[in-house]
């Protein structure tokens, strides 16, 4: 792909601010190296693809040309900051369980149940194909068919998960994930193979949990030097196969406070500092867990505290849920430039309580989206902004009716893109149209009512002619899903185009 | 029609009880008369279709045979008790809005519109066909290729709107349905064709507003004798469509108290009780409404007392959201045996509170589900039972914790069928497999990912294979949509089939 030059026309929307929606209706181009699509040059005078091949001074021979569709528009690909990948089998499945009893039922035996080796549900096959980490030796297309597909991995039941996880989250236009896996390291090497080979953005990561108190003796390490060990055994192995971090990197995820040791905490936080590393996991998610880490932790102040002080607060941290957090709290996350993932999907599931987004975002704090599969059910960013904006008019309702408290569809938006980049740190390279930005993107076609008589196949989305971009913008938010994601390029990189 | 016999065979699942998710396999034969198919008998022990027709005495010639996919159910179709027709187009329009600044800026507008005679923003046509009431001479069928179907109604607009949400309430498992729709005779009679044509069980009302100090003056009647007028109007032609009334009723619709003068309600309280008609209307959505309730009608106790002075509270009643209502109210609605109808989704997007479902079930209320398009911005009743669900979550969260106010997915499924059976008058006809029951069923497909490997086309639920039934119930209202409903019948009727 090396030189390889794509122009991409028509119309390109996207969110630069919390109430900028921009609407543009013109060209880019992109030039790809070695895989990583960057947009080179703009035009938003060109009125077709003539005009931006004359303005960019190429010829037709030189690029690829890619028109969006009449009725639909480029929109920067969604950043998931919060995803367990292994959960992806019980979205739905969390009964009237709250966190805790949730973690125990059902999120522990499925999780351990992916590192599984041997016979599992699988139908039969006939070739073996291992290698040392337990990752399939060459890349496979998860779109062939499914009686050449089949090889026999020595993870049957993680090749399966791992694969409908990856494909879900991009055919709903999720070009970058940030992944938590499970304890087992062949299994989390093989979810990297997998986002790799598909070509999804994804950072990994090993999950480490070591508590015998809180972590069932069936689902833990067992001691700090095996999390340790673990973590990176899986680290390298992600490092080796995308040495330069871009698309794929590792990530360092004690599960939360509870699940780690404190020495394990402090020895994670070393790896993080040392490797340059990202770090994600979850923070005050839910009272009881709270109250669980203030007893587990009775020296440090809070449960931002036990974070900071086992040096885990970096600008390169990831924290889920962030609910019940003090002002104190607030203000060391900010000093620290920790970033926030919102999860309002689960959060309303599992009965958590409402993220004070507004709040977080007046303190300074950068907040992005994350659908926290299985606690939230689903695996769309698209349904994890409509969560975001009715979770904000409740906490708007509950606050008296303050309408400050409000997040539009824009914002929603910003924060499933912009947002989304400044807590990966990639602020610079993703989210939007400018100059020196990967294009991750997604197409989104929504159509006329006119043209959609038999009403199969094109999703819910019905446009009846009269509306504006903006409340087209508005309808897909609302109606949106899959269906209405026609293709999804990662760096430049075709990765998904809806059948 | 007359005399024919249908066989169905497969999995059979419903929620009889509020903890009772029944799942059985078997067959059920219904016997059509005039288009009405009942259930005439069950057998939970028969296996297969053979086992069916010897067990009902049948031979194959006499009876048609439907077998349910092997990876579906058969499933009790939903009901939406409060949905408006007119404002589909605006679904996931609202903006950043509360209940009374939506009607002006996005409601009013729109409705208004729906009546508009000639030319509108519709192709073109060669064909002119009107009746007196303006709804199509003869029977349309919106299946056709659009070169077909455009004939020159002389109500473009609501022919275009109404023919699309009767065709996706349907698609999305909607057998019955409780429409508002404008104040336009003609356009509500044209939506009661449309309806009644395409085969949904439908209520159609015609909307009371004539409130100089509360309505605008391009949407208002001009006094209550022509408000009692239409509404005459328009019931008379729905009963000549339907006399028997059991597909296709007049519902008494006075849009909320604030809309109609005093004189109107209680006028339309006579109407309702002399011509035994059903009522629906609005109730306690918004605090900012309850207040001006309180203004417009000093003399009368509270929300509740202004429609009961008026005649309207009776056990044919539907009110919708219920969210503010006293304790005395709430008595007094349970003493008239007046139903709700719960609209979670609209009272989140518009920020109106949450409705304490547990507390209405609690005093012996029924109740029900509804969409409220558009103030819901989905058409869906399986997203109405997700909505429920949070809000339920959401409001213990909001009490402290406190589990009682759970409602889980059965619940939720009990409400969107059995509760809405209830409030429309009909739960010995609808919401389960009992003998004597109307076929109003859909056919619900959960696709295993074992036999989905591109994944385009039938839906975002995800069967590992592991799952019971009770867990696929589950992935299903969490993650379902109209792909998965792959057959809708309304009194033994095929009114869908997904192509």
């Amino acid at each position: 792909m090396a030189g390889r030059k794509q122009i991409f026309v028509g119309r390109f929307i996207s969110a630069p601010g919390p109430n900028d929606l921009l609407i543009q209706e013109g060209a880019v181009l992109v030039s790809s190296t070695d895989g990583h699509g960057i947009i080179e040059k703009t035009s938003w005078t060109a009125q077709n693809s003539k005009d931006a091949l004359t303005e960019f001074g190429l010829s037709e021979k030189d690029v690829e040309v890619v028109e969006a569709h009449q009725n639909g528009f480029f929109f920067p690909g969604f950043i998931d900051t919060h995803i367990h990948a292994p959960q992806y089998p019980n979205v739905g499945i969390f009964g009237k369980s709250t966190l805790l009893d949730w973690l125990t039922t059902y999120t522990f035996p499925l999780e351990a149940s992916i590192g599984d080796t041997g016979p599992a549900a699988e139908t039969t096959s006939t070739t073996t194909t291992t290698t040392t980490n337990g990752a399939p030796s060459s890349p496979t297309n998860p779109q062939q068919p499914a009686s050449k597909k089949r090889k026999l991995t020595p993870l049957p039941r993680a090749y399966k998960v791992y694969t409908k996880v990856v494909d879900r989250t991009l055919r709903n236009g999720t070009t970058t994930a940030s992944y938590f896996a499970t304890l087992s390291v062949p299994a989390t090497n093989l979810l990297a193979s997998i986002a790799h080979t598909r070509g999804q953005r994804a950072y990994i990561g090993r999950v480490c949990m070591d508590h015998p108190e809180t972590c069932p003796d069936f689902y833990r390490d067992e001691t700090p030097d095996q999390t340790i060990q673990h973590a990176i055994e899986s680290i390298e192995y992600i490092q080796r196969l995308d040495p330069r971090g871009e698309l794929l990197a590792p990530i360092v995820t004690p599960r939360f406070a509870p699940s780690c040791q404190a020495e394990t905490l402090t020895r994670l936080g070393e790896l993080a500092l040392t490797r340059s590393l990202r770090v994600q996991t979850h923070i005050s998610e839910n009272k009881g867990e709270v109250e669980l880490v203030s007893q587990l932790f009775p020296d440090r102040k809070n449960y931002t505290d036990v974070y900071d002080h086992a040096g885990l607060l970096t600008h390169r941290t990831i924290l889920a849920h962030a609910i019940h957090l003090s002002n104190d709290e607030i203000t060391t996350i900010a000093q620290r430039k920790s970033k926030i993932s919102h999860c309002p999907a689960s959060n309303s599931a599992l009965g958590s309580g409402f993220c004070p987004v507004r709040k977080l975002l007046d303190a300074g704090l950068d907040v992005s989206l994350g659908t926290d599969v299985s606690g939230g059910y689903s695996v769309s960013i698209l349904d994890s902004v409509r969560q975001t904006c009715l979770v904000s008019r409740q906490l708007g309702y509950v606050n008296g009716g303050e309408k400050r408290w409000n997040i539009g569809v824009t914002e929603g938006l910003w924060l499933a893109t912009v947002g989304g980049a400044r807590c990966v740190g990639m602020e610079d390279r993703l989210g939007g149209f400018e100059v020196g930005m990967l294009w991750d993107v997604q197409e989104v076609v929504l159509d006329e009512v006119d043209g959609d008589e038999d009403g199969d196949g094109k999703g819910q989305v019905d446009i009846f002619g009269w509306e504006n971009w903006e409340e087209r913008v508005d309808k897909w938010v609302w109606n949106g899903d899959d269906r209405n994601v026609r293709r999804v390029w990662v760096g430049g990189r075709l990765v998904h185009e809806r059948g």
